[in-house]
């Protein structure tokens, strides 16, 4: 069976990166549409599947989709990805914003981790790139060891910010090493050889919303109290596009690092990079471009001793931090039913 | 009273700041005398002192010093220090290397901490730069709430490697920009827009000599057990010479934040930076060049609860991390006495 996929945000970097997944993934496509804006509707997008003509997004038009991604913004799905999802012509609707993550009946899915729940609505979630990343080293050693407090700081690219993100950077980058001002529109300081500690806004407790992303995601997805302690320090770095993680967890049961490097080398979506004498640890250099989060640095914690591990993760933060995610969701839902052809007139 | 200053590797990127430290604070100076090797000896620097010949290193000379810093390997200073520092001729030596931060006759001092340890020895030691930057804003909490545990991940710039990390830093990001290949002969990886989690080498229990530097310097510094259970995870990143460090701590007492505020505030060497209504917290562009560390981000821990806090701090890792902290030392030798200028002849 093959399906009619709808990309709704298709120009931005991870609508590109969607295309570019399923096409290198051989996803199962009848037929390829992209809507727009009226900015770029009319357009014409080279594909795997011929030239796609960009459509301007009209509900109705959508729904003609069998699936359907939102790789916009979340005030966009606020208004739009109800509609998609409901009524007899409804179509799967998997959406990339923060819209809608917290809701009681959309599933919030790392289809590694909680596929099944992909069953349960015609609307699903796709974590934040963050979230995502740290969840594909977390989930096989909350297997093994039960996480009992998990403490995180991130180094987050310019790319979270989409390619005008991307662009502000090395264009920064270029002005800075000229001697030129930096300019900043897209970050709320300049970027080159800077740190900005601050993703998102804040929020009343002191943490920003990129943080307590992490923590409110963790907790759905891997089906933890409302109450587990996760924290994250969310900071911007001047890298292009993947997240490294540094992670310290506190566990419920003994840590084996041996036993820790076995489990992550066989998970899905993984690879472990831990060998020290070779000087092989997680990187940016590495990740970019790749499917399988990097993880490694793993050792025993000072702070917890046999009841903790550290580690550092990288992950690209437009692959599984949002369309490789996204995309798996969708082959997800093709192997357990949840995804069916409309039959079309 | 004023005093013959000696700098043993004044050329490198920390012996320049001690220099422009000894200037700028108008550290009590009678004679500036610089010592290099034979690739730098004869030539001519240009000092508030007037211009002062470099001469060849040689252990009688510098004994004709008050005073001697030494900004260069851990190595030469393994060679000389003790030789300078005792005898009759002894002079007080600041050693910026890592090579005697453990002996147990050697203080390792930060002297808003434990400056009063510097009446104890002639060869006093200068911490490492993380560690030095960390304790500006971990020592008023500890006075005020106790630290119990704390959990550290660093963002340190290229300048940690000297001039030549930071050229190497700044000439690899342009031929990036160029699409040329990055080369690395300093670090162990390309720098340029890439993330780097090891400085140093690493030790047998996964950590890296730079991460155990923190732990063990903390303990002593600040007189906690020698199973004080501090970890880091110290990572390379594209910035120039300033640390940033995100900091959890567990307390022994409930914390207050506002307190914590305050005293920060008042603490001497900090700048409480922590507006987040506008956008402000520590950074590289605005920590640079400058001789406070700058701390921020403070709130109560969602993990520890009321038992925690979580802080980002941003320090100049040449100033603080480095000749700050070397010439604080010497200032705090000469209020107290330790310091006495010699009868020349």
């Amino acid at each position: 069976m093959s399906y009619t996929v709808g990309i709704v945000g298709a120009t931005g970097a991870v609508g590109q990166e969607i295309r570019n997944v399923l096409e290198t993934r051989d996803f199962p496509v009848e037929r390829l549409r992209i809507f727009g804006s009226a900015r770029s509707a009319g357009s014409t997008v080279a594909t795997k599947y011929g030239d796609v003509t960009v459509e301007l997004f009209d509900v109705a038009a959508a729904k003609q989709c069998d699936v359907v991604f939102l790789a916009v913004s979340g005030d966009f799905s606020l208004e739009h990805a109800r509609h998609l999802t409901q009524g007899d012509d409804a179509t799967v609707c998997i959406d990339n914003s923060s819209a809608f993550r917290y809701e009681a009946d959309v599933p919030l899915v790392v289809p590694e981790i909680n596929g099944a729940e992909t069953k349960k609505s015609k609307l699903i979630a796709n974590p934040n790139c963050t979230t995502a990343i740290a969840l594909m080293a977390l989930w096989p050693l909350h297997q093994l060891f039960g996480l009992k407090k998990v403490i995180m700081s991130t180094y987050q690219a310019a790319s979270g910010a989409g390619q005008p993100g991307m662009d502000e950077l090395t264009q920064g980058t270029q002005a800075y090493l000229n001697g030129e001002a930096v300019e900043n529109n897209i970050f709320a300081h300049p970027l080159p050889f800077n740190v900005i500690p601050q993703i998102d806004k804040f929020q009343s407790n002191g943490y920003t919303k990129e943080e307590m992303k992490v923590t409110w995601e963790t907790r759905k997805i891997c089906g933890l109290p409302d109450d587990f302690p996760l924290s994250c320090t969310a900071v911007r770095i001047p890298t292009i596009r993947a997240h490294s993680e540094s992670i310290v967890v506190e566990t419920e049961r003994p840590v084996d690092v041996a036993a820790a490097r076995q489990a992550l080398a066989q998970a899905p979506g993984v690879k472990l990079v831990d060998n020290t004498e070779q000087l092989e640890y997680p990187m940016p250099q590495t990740a970019t471009g790749q499917y399988d989060v990097e993880v490694g640095r793993l050792r025993k914690s000072i702070v917890y001793g046999d009841y903790g591990l550290e580690l550092f993760v990288c992950g690209d933060q437009l692959l599984r931090g949002a369309a490789l995610n996204a995309v798996l969701v969708a082959e997800e839902m093709v192997t357990n039913g949840s995804l069916q052809a409309k039959k079309t007139a």
